[in-house]
């Protein structure tokens, strides 16, 4: 579970301190007794031990004195979460793309601590099943495959998408389904499907800086909906926006906003579909994440709410869950006219996706074994999440407030209005630290004194040192103003 | 050499009409006596004989009483070659997409006689040896490349083509060139690279419809210049359009216009270079089929005869060689602002291809080997041509005219003004056989009375009733007028 911890002391802490986060273990009850924690994880009494004294020092635990270990009665993070956020109330152009391609380039520098991108660390994702799956691919079917995927894409693997899609709730054909090269082109192909360059786009704000990249390619302006880190955005400025104003489609996450972590509740987002109905606005919606839900329940998309849906497209990717590498995602709808649109612009783009990798993937899909990985990698990301917000808790400057994500891998920290983390960046890159300021999210530039730490490489000392050391900057930011 | 032919005696007299077709063996020569082809074909002497027998009987041996065989005095193929074109004389909108989806879809039936699209065959491409650094990739480097690759591409493979490129005169750094999905990708990032919506972009005339396509997504208009099936465009012309319009860009063929196979003699290009250089207009080139030429020289590219070549976005891929199913391509550029542009956009659409694939492209390449692969399938392919040639004079109507591509696999065909290709499309698909018609190869809708032919599966019995059978048809159809 947790491929980055040096010492087996270290793994049974973060177990412990996920159970706690995830409200397994609760503030004030008795924690498990040192022999419980020896006997069940395999670990020396000693080893129990010292995983329990590093808890202590973490605040997790309480020792009371011959009554063992307690839960902290306090809640593991105290920080509170962002306020709601305040968007400009025009419509916005959009100048980011040349601070992403600087971005782009941080994340790829092995030497940095990874709190940029969004990507999961390829070993966490341990993806070596699949991997197998595309040897064989190559070996058996090279031939078979070296030419051009019909423009959806391999039958097999749209099919496989179906099938995971009626678990949710959505009665997709394989044909509604076009794969693309991941959740972005699907999001852009859908963009330019139901917008022209000047249009407005509504959207979340803060929203994922990639979003905005296609948006300003596209030469559409956006308007940014308040949006609070709990449940999403605000109904009464939508109803606003699409009283008075010509929006040519809403683009909303289905599940756990990036980088805000939240999700509408499903009774929010049967009113968003009513209003947009009214207004016969089409909805763009970005599951790319769904899958990584910590709760008992998947987040339900808006496709799968509405009755008609026709006015819907949907757009995911195995990006975030499996296969960054293999670049394939997918975008899916009822509306003939949306779909034949989007494979038009697929075709002018990039006429077809590697057919190999789609048919690879297919088999793996196919075979099982996907949602016990997904089990996996969720526990990872939970576990992470909790202790990030806890070293942030520890190093992070007074008035700090952090997002509770109940999915993904990404915190949103809200900073002292004083500090500006854009103008940080590069100090901390010199310091052997990436992470994502605030104003990249948001067309205008707003959530200067916010920024986004991923948790998509799991949790150890490195990544721990990381934080701490982006946190005595920031701290020291904090101090000078 | 002939993956589909069903006879050893077909073998030997398609390798035989090679020769021919690419003058190896001269109108009038003495033949190979049949002891020799026994001897180093190591077919016995009966083979020999029905070989030379099917030969005489397609006409291309003569055979003369007591002085054995003789190649037949008349030229091969002895239909005239197409007409130059007559374009219109002003910009046009396009409107091609719809088509293009019907085509492609019967691209991908195996039920039909592949004559449409220009994939070569993938049995007759033999990519294993490819698929084998894939599996090896797979297994050994999954991880390490499950992540997204750096915008540019591959560092590897972009050092590889760039090297390759060395050798047809261009200097190209590896920091010049970005890896796109396929050609296809190359060329519309570079138009959306140097032109916006309603801007119009010079291009020849007939050109490969996905060109137009492209075109119409990005809502360019087109300008089309005349073209001639053996030297190119009329500079006359593109000077007249360059004097007195706006245009914001040239796409031309470097090399074996798709559909016409001509080619721009060295010179050509280095005026045609001088004029947009005064006119400072940005030239686009598709080198998609440059390492497909017949001859001992390779066309050049514009890249390599530009001193500064820095208004020069040069555009290819390995999908028409060797794996159309890799989706690799490329574009590159000296220009720093195009090269940005265009990394911005793509960040937009694909964000990155696969990087496994890459990988494994680079160290295939980089292995050797794929010099012979290229000498291999340009012998079927200059064959397959002749052989299609020859079907064409036996079976279309009277009147036709075809083109003599120097390279690349296709065919180009000029029919009777009264015979409409396009209407005949359903019928043939009916009959079992593909083609694309002529009108698809221009905006303005001209060429109705053209189409073309794909040599991409190699020459075999299927093939050679296919053709015959489309000449059935169009002589039908040309005898109802």
């Amino acid at each position: 579970m947790r491929a980055h911890s040096n010492f087996r002391y270290e793994e049974v802490a973060n177990l412990i301190a996920g159970l706690v986060d995830s409200g397994t273990l609760s503030p004030g009850s008795r924690a498990p007794s040192l022999r419980e924690i020896s006997e069940r994880q395999k670990v020396s009494l000693s080893t129990a031990l010292q995983a329990y004294r590093l808890l202590e020092d973490r605040g997790v635990l309480e020792a009371r004195p011959r009554s063992g270990h307690y839960i902290a009665t306090r809640p593991a993070v105290q920080l509170a979460t962002p306020t709601i956020s305040d968007p400009p109330k025009r419509a916005t152009p959009i100048v980011i793309a040349a601070t992403l391609l600087r971005l782009h380039h941080s994340s790829a520098d092995p030497r940095l601590v990874p709190l940029g991108a969004a990507i999961p660390n390829a070993e966490l994702l341990a993806a070596a099943r699949l991997d197998r799956f595309l040897a064989r691919a190559a070996r058996t079917k090279g031939t078979a495959y070296n030419t051009y995927a019909l423009p959806k894409g391999d039958p097999q693997l749209r099919q496989e998408i179906a099938r995971r899609a009626m678990r949710w709730g959505a009665t997709l054909s394989p044909e509604d389904i076009v794969i693309t090269s991941g959740c972005m082109e699907a999001i852009t192909l859908a963009l330019s499907t139901v917008a022209r360059p000047g249009d407005t786009v509504a959207i979340e704000s803060p929203t994922y800086f990639g979003l905005l990249h296609s948006l300003e390619v596209l030469g559409l302006k956006v308007f940014e909906l308040p949006t609070d880190a709990t449940d999403g955005i605000d109904l009464s400025a939508l109803k606003r926006v699409l009283e008075r104003r010509s929006v040519k489609a809403c683009l909303f996450a289905s599940s756990f906003n990036n980088p805000l972590g939240c999700t509408m509740p499903t009774e929010k987002k049967r009113k968003v579909l009513s209003l947009l109905a009214r207004h016969r606005v089409p909805l763009i919606e970005d599951d790319i994440t769904g899958d990584i839900y910590f709760g008992s329940e998947r987040p339900i998309p808006f496709m799968a709410l509405d009755r008609h849906a026709n006015t819907i497209i949907y757009c995911s990717s195995f990006s975030k869950t499996i296969a960054p590498g293999y670049r394939i995602g997918w975008m899916a709808t009822k509306s003939q006219a949306h779909l034949h649109s989007a494979l038009e612009r697929k075709l002018a783009f990039t006429l077809s996706g590697p057919p190999l990798l789609q048919v690879a993937f297919a088999e793996f899909l196919s075979s099982g074994g996907y949602d016990n990985h997904l089990r996996r990698i969720k526990r990872v990301f939970e576990d992470t999440l909790g202790q990030m917000s806890r070293a942030v808790e520890r190093s992070f400057p007074e008035g700090t407030k952090v997002s509770r994500p109940a999915g993904s891998f990404v915190l949103w920290l809200e900073l002292p209005k004083s500090v500006q983390t854009a103008a940080l960046f590069d100090e901390a890159l010199r310091n052997g630290v990436c992470f994502v300021p605030g104003d990249m999210f948001s067309a205008s530039r707003r959530y200067g004194h916010c920024l986004r730490l991923s948790c998509g490489h799991g949790w150890n000392e490195r990544i721990e040192k990381g934080v701490m050391k982006l946190g005595k900057l920031l701290s020291a930011a904090a101090a000078r103003r």
